[in-house]
């Protein structure tokens, strides 16, 4: 790969934040749509919805003018691609299907990629699910571990919980994790069996959504009051008392 | 104390997220100075700052119309006020002293009785340095942990930064931490003696004012081009290859 040495004039890339809920239109600051604006070159996860999404937030934008490509499942081309944007001068943006770019996302391998050419690398604010459960579950914030996807199988999801709440309770550090729409009610399952009554959890719901729920609760109370998350995104904070 | 059968109506405690540097105007959402338009009673660090803060994002913002209270190091009357501002009814609004509420903050003990009460926690968009320096690093974004603060004696230190490290190597995630502006040096110090030449190292700093620059680089390349942060706040994030 070339050095920054080679670039000129040197690459902007901008790390570009998008919604995660249709209703939390607000949640996007100026300066991000004004970086929005700036991009020549948009790095996305699907083409289709990205569209939708940039039509509702700066239906001023010029779609067609600029040049689109995918992150897919191969990163292959979107990487070849990037290089030859960087190289282009041009400014760049990459967004997310949902949220923050380079956060649990295809888009981090290609600001990996930036970093290491000594491109100028934006992150710019918006919503995030992450930070946003964090912040309203009133666990500790001093020390938090985010921790993507638990395994699926039974036990060893049974056995990434205890591990979780164990160092939970020994560091105090907060750990999150997230789980697929449809395996919310199986996550409930498993962390009401498995965590201690004394151990806080916290589900938070829809977030930025107009149903947007996020309770914090010691699990033995949760017993009682069981969750009812459906479908809904989700996401999961583990804190000791 | 009392459980949320009590309290009539239901509070409502608005995380509101405040800038990271004086530059950062259009990094707070709309949606977010709704929500602190909205609030009655506000809970801060340091009052004068916020009012500044808050004069600058909303001009019309009726400051002396609010009630204000201050989060001191003994919190002992900021909970008093706060269990009192919930049996209230009227919106709360909690502002950290820059970037988000709840995370490494004093608010964060308040939206603990929140919840506990079990008010309606509503967090708002906003920067935050921990998020955006770790969009830009580049590293992994699916494991990630936040440190706080490291030791400050030495041998104390130096072995917490290897623990990290060996941790960052052994499981992928990437720990990131915080020190205060005037030992900014020494962490450096203490991170390029002390690591792997291969162990990326990211600086994030001034993150949203005109000076930012976040930059990862293996450690071998940051001791051929040493960084100097001076007293700018600045993030640390540790990565494997």
């Amino acid at each position: 790969m070339s050095t920054s040495k080679d670039m000129s004039p040197k690459a902007v890339v901008h790390l570009i934040p998008t919604l995660l809920s249709e209703e939390g239109v607000q949640t996007i600051p100026a300066g991000t749509l004004l970086a929005l604006e700036a991009c020549r070159i948009l790095f996305v996860e699907n083409e289709r919805t990205a569209r939708r999404q940039i039509r509702r937030l700066l239906p001023s934008f010029d779609i067609d003018g600029r040049t689109w490509h995918r992150m897919e499942q191969d990163m292959t081309e979107a990487k070849r691609a990037f290089v030859e944007a960087l190289r282009s001068g041009l400014d760049i943006g990459i967004l997310s299907e949902a949220g923050c770019p380079g956060i649990a996302d295809p888009g981090q391998e290609l600001v990996r990629m930036a970093q290491q050419e000594g491109a100028i690398v934006r992150p710019h604010t918006g919503p995030s699910s992450i930070l946003l459960a964090l912040m309203a579950s009133g666990l500790n914030g001093q020390q938090f571990r985010f921790n993507g996807y638990l395994p699926v199988a039974s036990d060893a999801r049974r056995k990434a919980v205890r591990d979780l709440e164990s160092d939970a309770w020994r560091t105090g550090c907060t750990h999150l994790f997230i789980e697929t729409p449809y395996r919310n009610e199986a996550m409930v399952e498993t962390l009401l069996s498995v965590c201690r009554p004394d151990t806080r959890l916290c589900i938070a719901m829809g977030i930025t959504s107009p149903s947007e729920n996020i309770r914090t609760m010691p699990v033995e109370a949760w017993k009682r009051q069981r969750p009812s998350i459906g479908k809904v995104p989700a996401i999961f904070l583990l804190g000791r008392d």
